[in-house]
C-alpha cells in the first residue's frame, strides 16, 4: 500500500537517519544526486576506487550504481562493490544509463545483474526493455517510448531476478512479481534537466536504506521526485531555475504536500 | 548570410528533430553542456571508453571533442571517435581548451585535426593562436586577449584545414576561408561562470548536426549563445543565478528574441 | 590579526590579480569549485594528467589538492603537482575528504602531507583527527563532530608538518602552531549543499595565492566563505536557490558587507 503515510514515513525516517548513500555514478550527475541526497535528508558519498569500495560499502546503508559514463575499470568497482553490498545485506540501486544504446552498456547491466542482483532497478521504458533482451535501440539515454512499452519486460525482469524494477516515464510504473503501482506524479522539466533519472535512481537507494520493502521504497522515491518536480514547477521561468527549486523543494516537502499530491494507483496503492 | 531567418531556422530544426549529439568532454561542465543542450532542444549524451565511443557515434548526429582534464586514454577514445564520426560523415566540433598552457593539450589538438579535421574549431584567443603554431602561452584556460589577435591565425587554421574556426571574445569571430562574421551578442556574465566556452562549443554540434553549413551554423549557435546570456543577464543578480536564467533562457528563446537582438556583421552577413 | 582591513586587502588583491589557481580535485566539485574561484574573482584551472600537471604548476599561483573520488593515477598526479609546487614556492592547500572513512584517503593524506608539507590543511573534525592518527572514523565526507573535539589533532598537525590548519564547522577553527582563530560566520544551509567544504579550501588557495601568511589567508577564506553564506542565506528558499545566490554573493561580496558581519575571535584576531 503506497499512501501519504507510507510515504511520508520513508522521508521522517531518511531525514532522522541521515543514512549514507554510496554511489558509484556517471561524471555527469555526481553533483546533482550528491545535492539531491543531501536535500532530502540522506548523505551521500561518491567512491570508485577498486582500492577503497569495499571499505566505503561497509560504512554505507544502500548502494547506487549507475553505468553513465561507463568504462571497464569502473565496471570492476562496481562489482567489488555490489559483491560486499550483498554480503553485507544492503540495497543495491542500479540504473541501466543507455542500456541499449551500446554493447558495453547491456553487457555491464547484465554482468551486474548476475553478479548481485539489485534489489531495484530503474529505467527509461528502452533501457528496461533492452536489459531483459528486447531488440530495441535506444537513442542513447532519453526516450519517448511510454512506460506501457516495457510492462512485460519489467515484470519479465522482476521475475527473473527477484528484484523491484521501475521504468520512467510521464507515468511510472513499480513493478514487483506480477504486482505493480503506477506514480503519476511528476512535470515535464523533470525531462529538460540533465541527470533527473539519475537522481530518481538515487534518491530509491536513500528510501531502500530505511524500508526493506523495495517496491514500496521505490514508488516513495518516485512520488517524492515527482512531488517536489510539480513544486519546483510552479516556481520556475525554465529548466535552470526548476533545478534550484527542485532541490528547495526536496528539502522542504511536508507530509502536506504529500497529502495533497500523491497519485498512485495499481493493486498495491490505497487511499 | 546570416540573419533571424537562418538562425530561427536551425532552432526550429533542433527543437523538431532534437539531434543526438555526443560528447567526449571534460569532467568540469558535463552537467553544464548536457544542461545546455537539453535546453536547446537536442540530446545530449556523454561517453567516453573507448569500448563504445564508436558505437555511440553510430547513433548520433554530431561530435563534440574538448579536451580539458584531459588524459592520454579519453584522447584515445577522442581519436576513435574522430575517425567513426569522419567515417559516417557527422560534423566534428572541437574545442581546444588550454591549448597553449600544456604541450599535451597543444599536441593533442593538432593530433586531433590531423585524424580528422572538426567542421568547427572554437577556442579563446590565445588557444586559436597555440593551434596555429604561435608561441603565445595562455594562462589557463581563461584569455583577456581580443579575438582580432587570433584573426590571422584563424582564416591561416581554416584554409589549412578546411575548417570553420570561431575565436571567441566580447565580439566573436567566425572565420571559413577568406571570409568572416562578427557576432556581437553577449555579456561579460558569460565569463564569470565556468564552462561557457565550452557551452559554447556543444551549442555548435547542435547547430552542425541540422545545418551542413558549418560556419552559418556556428555563428548561429554564438548568436543564440550571445542572446541568451544578454536575457538572462537582465534577471540576475551574480554569475550564480545567471547561470539558472541562461538555461531558462534557451529553452524559452524566441523568434522575436532573435530579431529584437541580432547583432551580426562581416562579409557573409546581411539583414 | 584578522580584520576587515586584512579580509578586505586580500579580496582587493585577488580582484585585481586573478590569480590561477590549479586544482586536482574530486569530480563531484570540480564545477562548484570552479564557479567559487570565478566568483570571488580567480582564474580556475583543473588539470589531472600526470604528463601535464608540472608545467601547469608552472604557470599556476597556487595548488589545490583534493582527495574526494580519488584513484591511485590522480594520487601520482598530486604527488607530482606537489612537488612542483614546493619547488616552485607556491602555496599547496590540501583537502582530505573522507580521510578516516577508508585507508586509501587516511592513507593518501598522509603521503602527500610527506611528500610536499601544505601551506594549508583544510577538513572537518573527523577527518583531521583521522590525518593525525586518531581513531574516529568518519561517517564518509559528513561528520557533525564539533571543531573542538579536533583541537589538539589540529594543533599536533600544525607543528609536526609547519601548516596551518582549518577545522570546518559551525564555527571553523584556524591554528598555526599554538596560536588559533575561531571564524564564527557562515550557515547551516552551507551543509546541504555538496561541496561547499571542497569550495571552501579552493577558495583558501585563491587567498594564499595572494597572501604569504597562510593562517591569515585561511582565516580570510573562510570568514569570506562565511559572510557570502550568511548573504545568501537570506534571499534563498533552500538549498538549491541558495547555491545560486552563494555565488552571486562571492561575486558582489563589498568591504561594507565584512564590516557588518565579520565574526573571528582568537589570539590573532582583533577588531
Amino acid at each position: 500500500m503506497v499512501t501519504t503515510a507510507s510515504v511520508w514515513d520513508d522521508v521522517v525516517r531518511i531525514r532522522a537517519r541521515s543514512p549514507l548513500v554510496h554511489n558509484i555514478t556517471n561524471y555527469v550527475v555526481m553533483n546533482t544526486t550528491a545535492n539531491a541526497l543531501l536535500a532530502l535528508g540522506a548523505s551521500p558519498v561518491m567512491a570508485h576506487a577498486v582500492e577503497e569500495v569495499e571499505e566505503m560499502v561497509g560504512l554505507a546503508s544502500a548502494l547506487v550504481l549507475n553505468i553513465g559514463t561507463l568504462s571497464p575499470l569502473w565496471l570492476t568497482a562496481m562489482e567489488i562493490a555490489a559483491r560486499a553490498a550483498q554480503t553485507r545485506g544492503i540495497p543495491i540501486v542500479l540504473d541501466p544509463v543507455g542500456a541499449g544504446a551500446t554493447a558495453l552498456r547491456t553487457h555491464a547491466t547484465r554482468r551486474l545483474i548476475a553478479v548481485a542482483p539489485p534489489a531495484v532497478l530503474r529505467g527509461n521504458a528502452s533501457e528496461i526493455i533492452a536489459v531483459a533482451g528486447g531488440a530495441g535501440r535506444t537513442k542513447g539515454v532519453d526516450s519517448a517510448a511510454g512506460v506501457d512499452a516495457a510492462q512485460a519486460a519489467a515484470h519479465e525482469l522482476s521475475r527473473a531476478h527477484g528484484c523491484t524494477v521501475v521504468v520512467s516515464g510521464p507515468v511510472d510504473l513499480v513493478v514487483r512479481g506480477d504486482g505493480e503501482v503506477r506514480v503519476a506524479n511528476g512535470t515535464p522539466l523533470l525531462g529538460r534537466v540533465t541527470g533527473m533519472g539519475c537522481t530518481a535512481t538515487a534518491l530509491i537507494g536513500a528510501f531502500a536504506a530505511v524500508n526493506p520493502d523495495s517496491a514500496a521504497a521505490a514508488a516513495h522515491a518516485m512520488a517524492v521526485m515527482g512531488i517536489a518536480g510539480e513544486l519546483a514547477a510552479e516556481l520556475a521561468a525554465g529548466p535552470g531555475t526548476f533545478q534550484a527549486h527542485f532541490f528547495d523543494a526536496l528539502a522542504r516537502l511536508s507530509e502536506a504536500d504529500v497529502r495533497a499530491r500523491l497519485k498512485v494507483e495499481g493493486d498495491e496503492a490505497r487511499g
